[in-house]
């Protein structure tokens, strides 16, 4: 039970990113964490403020989204969390934001080009665009799922919405929802005053398999 | 008068979250809260930095706007907040700012369309637009009261003027005016490259009922 | 000489409104404050980081902008600043920076026209354009001077330059600069998706006449 | 060996201010500093959090890129840094950003005009564009000296990449880093709505000169 609870401050502790770099107003946006080696996963609770998080603020919820350890009702968008970690083994955490640049490009349903390096090394190409959804069902999760598949983008913009981010664990999607808004933010702004240079794909390719493999310790 | 001295502590206190999320600039911008049960309100003091701000800066004032207790001359917009206080019984809290980007499209006299999810929950339509109106009469108040009767939108951007917003109490009406300057700044982006996607009648229904309904604790 | 060190002292923590309001990057910008009674002026010395303000880094100038107390040299817009204070006897504090959004509308050497409620209370009227000067001389002295006589508004944006704001003391000369790149923002935001309404010039005359009279305490 | 462990901790130090000016996201950008008297310099290690930067974070290599001392890896850009120390002899610090609105114009290949007295100053002119250069070899570093080479410019503009700027030392380069993202801004936004007015060549020239040899302390 110690490793849950460490999970459940791991988890507590990266809302302070998401706060930290802008991607959240209010209440809005989530981390979750799936519990190794187990059919369940953490994740905040709803309409909680982030001053106000703590561990306990983290609830266990099963595969299926149901709760099964916590005091409070857990993120109106557990549903969609709990359809990947069914459907994605690999998927370890997951976060969802609706971070300024990257909910513009989604309100278009217009996917961002990879015409940087840093958006090259993070997501090996475009950041793709997902369905409308409505919440209530599996149809965001679904369409969370079947965007990302044949992908190498962690990042899916939901159409009209915002975006769901994966990892191989929660600090993982923590920084692919970050690296997202970084990339929203320049590649809109680089286009409001005319076209930015297309990388070749095979550029991206190397960038891409470099940086998996090749950076930091 | 316990009861009336936390109103002043909590109406004070949720000044922070109009700084916090950058929604003021030096004195502009203020919060009041209905007295329950009396016919009174409180509301910020004319001018006073929000660095300096204490309880004792948040003046007491009846329906009329004509201030009962309190040692300040009450905020500039107060025959605003009046207004709707003697109009509009459901409301316990209201908010008002100059925050940039909905003040922009106030600028332009021009409503924000309902095209993210987030604004379907919060707003369940689009933000509509108030009339011209100066201050120092019951313009402003008249301006806001008609233009948020047959809406569900607690906030309405005054043309060439700001936002107001409305809430049960005045924690609601911060909450508007942070999720207001957001759906501002998002649509605003959005539309900055191209024409964002709209949110069919029936989904905005569903996701404004289910938000006002489900979410949170 | 204590009222001398208390103004050195208000002017050194002046600077850190410019911080806070991120009006100023690394060492630009500067406030100044007339010596009452006496034909001297307070200034920040050049080039020292914001950090490392203390009251020993504001200098004492006389009119004409020479040094006459203090161990470090005076900003290297006291020139501009001197020239202010000889011409303009009313003038007490005065404030120069490059804050982003006033500077770009001085590149494009256009004025900002007063559409916003906030910007008639605070300007009186549109935000006029200067001359472009070179430093080194009484160049950009004389045309702060001759722009804004003849105008309300106590901003002046000098041509691919800044902004200089003049006030009754220095306290009036920052929060005119803060205000002025709060409406600089948000005219430029709301004219990028079309044209603000103008609002009428007698509107304009009685909103400044009473936020000059009755707002504050 | 006390002046490198100063040297190391110097340069950790200065990624505070990367952070503070918002040049960098979760672990991108760097900054190294040549260790006077000797063909080695310290850098930044690689993927490393800026919350838990400290001196043993910078690691010291040879002007090869091989790392001479230090248990970590050192950043993946110092191949770049390492041929800019060969070939630059005056060159005493190197910094490395993805700063948003530098990145923007770099995206589109575009070089800032110099339309702002602060960019003249700094810069002596426009910033340039270096070519699209893949990380791995001498092709970064080879690009920044090429393009550096008969400008006075201490920033470059690195084709769908970011930005390099030089100094004499790692606190000068830091300052380029912060201004150049500073007119990058700038300069955009007031190309949002019309053509900023060009500075004559010769004042240019005027403002460099003096802003060198006069400004500060």
């Amino acid at each position: 039970m110690t490793a849950l609870l460490e999970l459940r401050r791991q988890v507590c502790d990266l809302h302070a990113e998401l706060v930290r770099n802008n991607l959240v107003t209010w209440t809005s946006g989530n981390v979750s964490g799936r519990v190794p080696g187990e059919d369940l996963f953490v994740i905040k609770a709803s309409g909680i403020s982030y001053d106000d998080l703590t561990p306990e603020s983290i609830v266990v919820c099963d595969l299926d989204g149901k709760l099964v350890d916590g005091e409070l009702s857990p993120s109106s968008d557990t549903d969609a969390h709990a359809y990947v970690y069914r459907n994605l083994p690999e998927v370890g955490g997951q976060v969802h934001t609706h971070s300024t640049y990257a909910t513009a490009w989604a309100a278009r349903a217009e996917p961002i080009p990879c015409v940087l390096t840093a958006m090259a090394d993070e997501f090996g190409g475009e950041i793709p665009v997902g369905p409308f959804a409505l919440i209530g069902d599996d149809s965001i999760g679904r369409g969370i799922v079947q965007t990302l598949s044949g992908h190498r983008s962690p990042a899916v913009l939901m159409q009209n919405h915002g975006v769901f981010t994966i990892g191989k664990d929660a600090r993982a999607a923590v920084k692919a929802a970050v690296m997202c808004e970084d990339v929203a933010r320049t590649v809109h702004i680089a286009r409001q005053l005319g076209e930015p240079l297309p990388i070749p794909a095979a550029d991206i390719d190397r960038l891409y398999d470099r940086y998996q493999n090749v950076y930091g310790q």
